[in-house]
C-alpha cells in the first residue's frame, strides 16, 4: 500500500569501524576544507568491534535536519556537518520505490530533511576516533539513502570534510590518506594500501587507559601546534614522507620489526610535536607512559619487536601483536602489571 | 712547627651551586671531549642553597687518588675525573708554605696524589645538576688547592669535560656555555652574560616531585637521542641559535615577557626530542604535567607571565617567578594545588 502523501519515510542504516592511524595526520594547511600538512597511513579496525552505527531517514514530514549522537541531540549547525550534508546532497541521485509509492527526484533531495541518529559502542572523544567512525559513518550512510553513486575515495573526500580522519574509515584494511596538492581538495583522499584479509596475523589490543573526554579537543590542539611548535613544519616536510615510504613497504611485505618500529616512533613523534606546542599538550600520562616501557622492555629482550604500540589523542593505548599467540602474552603481561582493580583502568 | 717529613697535608675547599638551564643542552657532538651541539643558557642559583662543598687535600702520606661522595668512597677511574685531574695538574704551579714546612714545585704536583671529599645540599641524580655543580666544585678547588692561574673561561672548559654543564657553574648569574667549533674543544667554554646582581628581581623556586634517581642517565639519554630522533638536528642547527639570540636579549632587558616564553618552550622542546627517541625518554611525570598546566593557566588569565618553568632530566620543576610578590603567590598556589600530605611531594 502507498504511504499516504508525504507521510513517508525513507531509513537507511549503516556501520563504520574507527581507524588507528600508525603514520600520524596532525596538523592541517586549510582549516576550512581540512587538508593535512602530511601523508598518514592508518589500519581500520574490524566493524564488530569499534564502530559507529548510523541511521538516516528523510520524510516530507520532517521540517528541519536533526541528529541525535548516542541518543542525545546535537546541534547540526556546524561547518563540518553541513559541509557533509551540501556535498552528499550535491551528488544525490533519483529514487523510486514503486510498492512503497516513493519517488524523489534529483532536486528533490535539495528540500527534503534528513533525521540522523548514530551510536558508538565505544568511548566518544576519548581519543579513539570517534570522531573518524562518525563521519564516515555519516556521509557513507546518507549516500546510501540519498542512491549516490560515486566511489569510495570520493566518498572519503567528503567524509575528510567532516573529520579529516574519517576519511580514512572508509575502506577496511591498511588505507592512506593522501595529503594531496590542490588547493580546492579534490586531491586529498584515502586509497586503499590493502584490503582486510591481507596480514591476517595481526591483533590489536585496546587498552583503555581513561574514557573520560580529553581535555584539548584534536581540532584545537592541532591548531595550536601547526601556529606554534617550530618542529611540526620539520615533521610534516621532512620525516613523515620517508616514513610513509617505508611503512607502505612494511605493510607490503609484512615486515613486522619495521612496522613495529615506524609505528612506535611516529607515535611518540606525534606526541613530542604536541609537547612542543605553546602552551605544551599532554595526551598521555604515567600509565601510557608505563605500559610503553613494559612493551619497549619486552621488545629489546626478545631481540624484535613482538608488539607495536601507538596513541592518539588521549591516553589509552593501542597494541598491536604480531600475531596471536604474542597477543595472548601481551594480555597476560597486561593483567599482570595493570591488574584489574586498578584504579586507572577502572571506566 | 714545621712538618715532619712526608707527614703534611694541604687542603683547600670550595662550594659551587647548581645551575639551572633556560636554553637546554641537550645531546654531544664528541662523547669524550663533552662538545654539545648548540649553545645553552643557564642562571646560576644562590650557592647558599642548592650546591656541591669539596676539600681537597694532597699529602705525600696518600698512596692514590681517592674520592668521596656524600660520604661514600666511589671511583675515580672514569674518563671524567681521571681529565679533570690531568688537566688542572698540567696547570698547577709551585706552591710554598714557609710556616709549615711545605714546598711543592711544579713537577711535584704529577706525584702528590689527592684525596677528595664532596657533598651535595639536595638530591643527587634526580634531574637537579648534581653533576654540575660537583665538577665544577672539584675543578675549582683543585684548582685553588694546586695554586692554578688560569681564569674561570680556562676552568670551565676543564670542567666541562667532567660534566658538560658544570662550565656553566663557575660563574654566577646568567651564564651562557657557547658550543664552539673546534675539534680539540678549547673554544667550548662558559661566559657569563650578566652577574648575580643582575635582576634581582626573579625568584627561583624548586618543586621537589621525586628525589628518586632517574631511570635514565643524561649521559645515555642524549647519546640515544643524538643516535635516534630525527627532530634533534632541527633543533639545535635551526631552533636553538635563534633562541639563545632572543633569550640573550630577554635577560639584558629583564623583559620576563620574553624569558618565560623562552624558558618554557625550549623546556618543553628538551622534553619533545627526548619522547622522539627510540626507546623514547619520559623525564615528567603526571605531576610535573599538572604543575604545567598551573602556571600555563595562570599565565594566561594574567595575560602576561608570572613564571616560568623549567625541567631538567627528571620530574623536578624548577619555577621563576617575576618577583617575591608573585613568588609569594605561586607557593600559595602550589600548597593549595599539592598539599604536603600528598604523597608525589614526599621525600
Amino acid at each position: 500500500m502507498a504511504a499516504p502523501e508525504g507521510q513517508w519515510v525513507l531509513m537507511a542504516t549503516g556501520r563504520s569501524p574507527t581507524n588507528i592511524a600508525v603514520i600520524k595526520y596532525w596538523g592541517k594547511r586549510d582549516e576550512a576544507l581540512i587538508l593535512p600538512v602530511n601523508d598518514s597511513i592508518s589500519v581500520t579496525l574490524d566493524p564488530g568491534h569499534l564502530s559507529a552505527t548510523t541511521t538516516v531517514a528523510v520524510s516530507p514530514s520532517f521540517p528541519s535536519d536533526r541528529m541525535w549522537l548516542n541518543g542525545k541531540e546535537i546541534s547540526l549547525s556546524g561547518g563540518r556537518f553541513q559541509s557533509c550534508l551540501r556535498e552528499i546532497r550535491k551528488r544525490a541521485c533519483e529514487f523510486e520505490d514503486e510498492k512503497k509509492g516513493i519517488k524523489i527526484k534529483k532536486e528533490d533531495w535539495e528540500k527534503l530533511h534528513v533525521h540522523i541518529a548514530s551510536y558508538n559502542n565505544f568511548p566518544t572523544a576519548a581519543g579513539l576516533a570517534s570522531s573518524a567512525a562518525g563521519f564516515a559513518c555519516l556521509v557513507f550512510t546518507l549516500g546510501k539513502l540519498m542512491n549516490v553513486k560515486e566511489d569510495y575515495g570520493e566518498l572519503s573526500s567528503i567524509a575528510r570534510q567532516g573529520s579529516g580522519s574519517a576519511c580514512r574509515s572508509l575502506y577496511g584494511g591498511f588505507v592512506k590518506w593522501c595529503m594531496g596538492k590542490k588547493d580546492d581538495g579534490s586531491d586529498s583522499l584515502a586509497v586503499q594500501l590493502a584490503d582486510e584479509t591481507h596480514w591476517n596475523d595481526l591483533v590489536i589490543i585496546i587498552a583503555v587507559v581513561s574514557s573520560k573526554q580529553k581535555e584539548t579537543s584534536s581540532t584545537s590542539g592541532m591548531r595550536d601546534t601547526v601556529e606554534t611548535s617550530p618542529l611540526l613544519q620539520y615533521r610534516a616536510q621532512t620525516v613523515v614522507p620517508s616514513r610513509v615510504l617505508k611503512m607502505e613497504e612494511a605493510i607490503k611485505n609484512q615486515d613486522f620489526e619495521s612496522f613495529a618500529k615506524l609505528t612506535c616512533a611516529d607515535s611518540n613523534q606525534f606526541h613530542a610535536v604536541c609537547l612542543d606546542t605553546s602552551p605544551p599538550i599532554f595526551y598521555m600520562n604515567d600509565t601510557s607512559h608505563r605500559i610503553i616501557s613494559l612493551v619497549e622492555k619486552w621488545n629489546q629482550s626478545e631481540g624484535t619487536p613482538q608488539v607495536a604500540y601507538t596513541f592518539d589523542a588521549g591516553p589509552n593505548a593501542v597494541l598491536i601483536a604480531r600475531n596471536r599467540k604474542t597477543a595472548a602474552v601481551l594480555l597476560q603481561k597486561l593483567l599482570y602489571y595493570f591488574p584489574p582493580q586498578d584504579k586507572d583502568l577502572s571506566r
